[in-house]
């Protein structure tokens, strides 16, 4: 007997048949014995239906408004699945972000949890069996509803079981795990039984859809062991479990575990500024305060004593940042601003990789012989990420897919890397 | 310069288009120097979509589940309406019915609100132009969210205007005012400036659409003048408004203002009920614990010291309402249960047939040479309804408007009724 968090995205609780079916998952739960707080996206389609409403009245929508109106998604998943469990006989409270509460900041669209409250929900299990909680919503110090932004009900279900101090949480999508690459660009893509947090960080924040990067950073920081299955199987549904003990999973793990990618980036240059003490702080300080997230970062010296200055956004955030950058270019005296959202980056991830030279040549040599240019290249400990011409991205994942034999399962070896 | 409520009904507010003219609507009541508190239903048809979800998993759904997805509806205009207002430069805060809040009972999809409090609605007017509050919403004493049950939204907009001692409800609608019947069913129906409460409550009671009952109850006991004008049109707007001065308003007032009718209700009769005290009470408890609404109420002793008992109640009751009266049938050792939705009701209403005789026997003179027979009879000092078969209904209404003459404009007399 256990407590346990299980999400479920918009795929799985997409039609009010797959409401009940994740009714019958979670009343299955409760028969082992277990506790279960459930944590529900919006259906499917209705993120984006709200959110081409909100964009019908020309320009971008106040995000403290668009929030009130995106929040409805989660909250009616949250109202079917608690009809659907009553249907099955389990009495269910449904709670929203208010009501947990999951106190966030002012960022409307992208905030971020501040506190979560795990007191109102143990409550719920004194009266009810299951608790059901809308995700990607909190709400402000001031009383506000504010989003989390795309993909933050995996954080919400995160940051739920580190206030409840959960046994697991349990993610269901409508994958059976996390792969060395999105098995829709590589058919010979294999499922890992694990992966550290470490990499699956680096996953997420590459662009590997299973799970939103806020939600890994939190199970690592709060030791959350976490878990992303299918919620469309029950045979050998046990998915991939996000490890905590890096030791243990690095000792099995090969130098390169996974191939990801990320459409949504843009590229954006500044050039010709003056290079000053204080230039790359003038650049990004009115990006940063504009709430854009800035990815990858490369300054050249150019030999005027002018610098050139790239670095990548989501896509989203293209027009805005190229804005920002005009007012910018016109105070420090630069040349120019130019860009395109005609990139995309792909990386390689694997802890073992923090002790194996070689790997980063073995990727370069590989995209070369494919005839691949490398526009930018980013390195941390475990992953190497580049930037190409978009239209080269399914070729350059199968390339490199088969340099580094993914689809091989590998080997166990005792002996430490 | 006021302090004015405007209510935005379903089809006002039923696309972005009609949306960003409640906008525009609401910044010419701003540049006249108002205040402007406005209340918004769910755009028309979002509703429905929203019930038929929940009724998605068999059976009646928990009321409370039920309330979390219905209040989405108004939600999500609260949030358009806001960005639509900052578009064309009003500054404006939207609340949900939990923000003002507003207070409720526990009756779940129909609960009644207990307590307003106006403070945080006036407090938005320090740094905002507008307040777009949802309407049909509130939240219980235990924190749940609940609704109003339809039509909700007009009592919000009455009880908040009442909270915050407006000068004016303005409830905007698809119609432009109240008619002496529905003008679909009678076109010679012709538009009233005027209507005692009085009128207008048992109009309302007695299935007019255009004011919800709850909101004239709240009218009159709170003294808000209210006023029914169109969202669609800005020529000669000056809609119907309820006048709270019964006196002035009679001295001009005909025998008979207008006819309603109702189509929603259903006849049941338990039979051969044992004639002993408490007979009523035992037969109506139980109805009335299930949270239904009785209307008409008719009793006959029979021959043998049995009673048949009859009522009629809200269609989407009727199963109900038989199953809990088969229950008392049994209990009580009746003869059995019968009932039917196949009839309607049809009403004259008018202050002026106070202290005229008559009226009841040229109503039933009316309707008795168009050959319609009639099952149930109920007056009041200001009605007279009569249940009869549905399908007379259209007949029924055009026969009473004539034979009353309400497409004539009554002459304004300066004495006393």
């Amino acid at each position: 007997m256990g407590l346990l968090v299980q999400k479920y995205g918009g795929t799985s609780v997409g039609s009010p048949e797959r409401i009940a079916a994740v009714a019958q998952r979670v009343s299955r739960a409760v028969a082992n014995g277990d506790k279960i707080v459930v944590v529900v996206s919006a259906m499917s389609g209705e993120t984006n239906r709200l959110v081409d409403l909100t964009n019908q009245f020309g320009g971008q929508p106040n995000e403290m408004h668009r929030d009130l109106v995106l929040a409805t998604g989660e909250q009616v998943t949250v109202g079917l699945l608690c009809i659907a469990l009553e249907k099955i006989g389990i009495t269910a409270k449904g709670m929203l972000g208010w009501q947990v509460p999951v106190l966030t900041d002012n960022a409307h669209s992208k905030a971020r949890i501040q506190n979560i409250s795990g007191a109102h929900i143990e409550a719920v299990f004194e009266d009810h069996q299951v608790c059901v909680i809308a995700g990607f919503q909190g709400v402000t110090g001031q009383g506000d509803v504010a989003t989390l932004g795309r993909g933050g009900s995996d954080t919400s279900a995160v940051a739920i079981a580190a206030a409840i101090n959960a046994d697991e949480c349990q993610i269901y999508t409508d994958v059976d795990g996390v792969y060395t690459t999105d098995p829709r660009v590589e058919p010979k893509a294999r499922k890992l039984n694990s992966i550290t947090f470490e990499e699956m960080l680096e996953m997420a924040s590459l662009g590997s859809k299973v799970l939103q990067i806020r939600s890994v950073e939190f199970a690592g920081k709060y030791k959350v062991p976490l878990r992303v299955l299918s919620s469309f199987t029950d045979e050998n549904n046990e998915g991939t479990l996000i490890s905590l003990d890096n030791e243990v999973s690095s000792m099995e793990q090969p130098l390169v575990s996974g191939i990801a990618f990320n459409r949504d980036e843009a590229k954006v240059t500044i050039r010709g500024v003056p290079d000053t003490p204080g230039a790359a702080f003038s650049i990004l300080g009115p990006v940063s305060e504009a709430n854009i997230d800035v990815d990858m970062i490369i300054q050249n010296i150019a030999l005027d004593n002018t610098t050139d200055f790239t670095f990548t956004v989501n896509r989203n955030d293209f027009e805005r940042t190229i804005e920002i950058l005009k007012d910018t270019s016109d105070k420090l005296g630069a040349r120019g601003v130019d860009g395109t959202c005609d990139i995309c980056k792909v990386s390689i991830v694997g802890v073992g990789m923090r002790s194996h030279a070689g790997v980063a040549s073995t990727m370069f040599k590989s995209l070369s012989s494919e005839g691949i240019n490398i526009q930018l290249i980013s390195t941390s400990e475990i992953k190497v990420s580049v930037v190409i011409n978009e239209k080269y991205l399914e070729l350059a994942v199968r390339a490199l897919h088969d340099a580094f034999q993914l689809d091989k399962a590998p080997e166990k070896t005792a002996e430490k890397a």
